[in-house]
């Protein structure tokens, strides 16, 4: 017998026969005699409608009143999959996020979780309930409800299986696990058994869009065991958990691409100290989320910075910048024409060629790099848009990720 | 200056067009100087299509998750409503039940308020706030979302009406107000200005779905006096409020026909003492709603026992009698073609012959009376169904209803 977390996404509770799919899925794994939390989605397209409606009545909805309205989404969700377990002989019982004592700060559309009274639901797990708690929303201290933004049905997941002291967290998805690269552009990209919570962020932030960052910093942080998984089907899935030492044996375990970004260029600058702090001082400010930063010294005392953001951020950034330029100097370009390809590994801590291996595979099939950056675990080219596809091919062939 | 609650029923809010609509008048309301709270229902069809999916998943939802599921009607249009207001610069809160501190007892579906802490909307109202809170639902002790029944939303407003100490309480809904009959059976048909609680109580019994009885009773018991008028347009509706004296000076306030009604007929009783007891007994125990009852003696000591309910409750009342025949003696027998016709009015107190000129009316169009019942201030008949319309007609014609 084991505690287990089980979180199922949108598109698994997308309509009445799909949750009917996964009340069988929880029955079975509840017949074996375990303990079960079950952390469901508002159903896909849902949250749309909802936001949708929200934008007809007012162009700028206030995000105290967005966070009202979208967490009906999952309530919808708890209900329904309640019932679902009700009409196949599961006792089970649904918690809003309220319920589950899900406290968050207040900061509605994106809150971070404080604490877990998770007090209820062990007393609904000892009393051989299944327990269906609302992903994405919390209570904050003055009983107004607020959601944890992107992928936030995930973070509930994980903070409860971390709250439960759960055996296992399962999160269901539409992939069947995190890949070496992305299958629909690289043919024989392999399924990754396990990997590491720093892997699994660096692929996160480098665009593979199984989990958001923060719900992997979050089982980092309380070392929550998960696996990602599909719901559609019954394959074991991809394990994410502490770095080992056995895992530092593979020096690459997968290839990203990531088309959301823009590169900005800010040229002539005066070369003057504070001068890229005021830049990025300002865009701080601005909430824009900067993510490769190469600075480099011309000729005459002028300096060009070149740096990426999410191509949504485009818009902002040149008005962020406009006084910043007024008085730095400096002329600002964005190109949003480019991609960004990483590839991550822990083994690179130990392993050296890595870049070479990389810039080489690029070079070979002519393929320009504009823009460098590396971590501990990660190295990011930044290249032409068009050739991205080709370049993860290529790239992920020379670590020789498609063997099994 | 007056502190006021509005409610708006599902059509009213039936869309984001409409709901932008009630918003414009919520702002015309509060730009006269008024405070305001507003409660909202679900979106008309909402809590059915939510029904659909609950019985899609589960034959016998039950009721906890119903009342979870159903919840999320009205937290939607709160938050679109409070939204629409935002968009045109009004200040607005939403509220669900439980955040607008409505406790009620465990009942799910049709829970009783049992008290509501309105400290936290009188603070908003005092701040300019205009408070947005969702009818139909509470909360109770153990912080489970409750549902409270058809009518809902309506006991929500007047019960928050008499917990705000409003000056006014305005019932929004698709009719212009209470009418001396059904406009569309009966041509001329007047608005009726004002009415007592308690003929208002009388014709809701009587099949006219204004409002639901509770929500009349809990007006007259806390004395909050209400308006019934249309979201549509800016007639003046009908007040609702305790009888005074002139009021008396109208005999008959309205005609009532109810086709939702089936006779049964328990004949040949073995005529002891207990008998009906035992009949009454055995369908309150049932919960059956038992309306009109006759009673007579036929010869060699055998009884004849009618009685009406609604017809959707034929089938359990053959279930719940079977065995009190078995006992009592007697054929159980239903009749669901009928109709019941009642006029109503407090001036029945001090004027006689109303009986005699209902029974005339009836007569001299040829319409046979089946069952007679009266109290204070209401004389029902059961009749022909096919001949209810042409009945509504006569009588509120023999009245003198129709003039303005």
């Amino acid at each position: 017998m084991a505690r287990i977390v089980q979180k199922y996404g949108g598109t698994s509770v997308g309509d009445v026969e799909r949750i009917k799919k996964v009340a069988e899925r929880i029955k079975a794994t509840r017949d074996e005699g375990n303990e079960l939390v079950v952390v469901v989605s508002a159903r896909s397209g849902v949250t749309n409608e909802l936001l949708a409606r929200a934008k007809a009545v007012c162009e700028f909805p206030s995000e105290r009143e967005l966070d009202m309205l979208l967490a009906t989404g999952e309530q919808e969700t708890i209900a329904l999959t309640a019932m679902a377990l009700h009409g196949i002989g599961v006792d089970a019982v649904s918690y809003t996020g309220a319920q589950a004592g899900i406290f968050t700060d207040k900061v509605h559309t994106k809150a971070k979780i404080k604490t877990i009274n998770a007090k209820p639901i062990v007393r609904d797990l000892e009393n051989a309930k299944v327990v269906i708690v609302a992903g994405f929303q919390g209570i904050n201290e003055e009983g107004q409800i607020t959601t944890l933004g992107r992928g936030g049905s995930d973070l509930t997941a994980i903070a409860l299986a971390a709250a439960v002291k759960a055996d296992k967290c399962e999160i269901y998805t539409d992939v069947d696990g995190v890949y070496s690269a992305d299958p629909r552009v690289v043919k024989n990209a392999q399924k990754v058994p396990e990997i590491s919570y720093d892997e699994m962020l660096e692929l996160a932030s480098s665009g593979s869009k199984v989990m958001q960052t923060r719900s992997v910093e979050f089982a980092k942080k309380y070392n929550v065991v998960f696996e990602v998984r599909s719901s559609f089907n019954h394959n074991p899935g991809t394990i994410v958990k502490e770095e080992v030492a056995y895992m530092e044996k593979v020096v690459v375990r997968g290839v990203a691409v990531d088309k959301d970004q823009a590169k900005v260029v800010v040229s002539n600058i005066r070369d003057k100290p504070g001068s890229a702090a005021k830049v990025f001082r300002a865009l701080a400010d601005a909430n824009v989320n900067v993510d490769m930063i190469v600075q480099n010294v011309g000729r005459q005392g002028v300096a060009n910075l070149t740096f990426t953001v999410p191509q949504t951020e485009t818009g902002r950034v040149a008005k962020v910048l406009e006084p910043v330029v007024a008085v730095i100097g400096g002329d600002v370009a964005v190109l949003e024409h480019i991609a960004k390809l990483s590839v991550v590994g822990v083994g690179m801590k130990t392993h050296s060629g890595v870049a070479a291996t990389l810039f080489q595979a690029l070079a070979d099939a002519g393929i320009n790099i504009e823009l460098i950056s590396t971590s501990e675990i990660k190295i990011s080219v930044v290249l032409d848009l068009e050739r991205a596809d080709e370049a993860a091919r290529v790239v992920h062939t020379a670590f020789q990720l498609d063997r099994p």
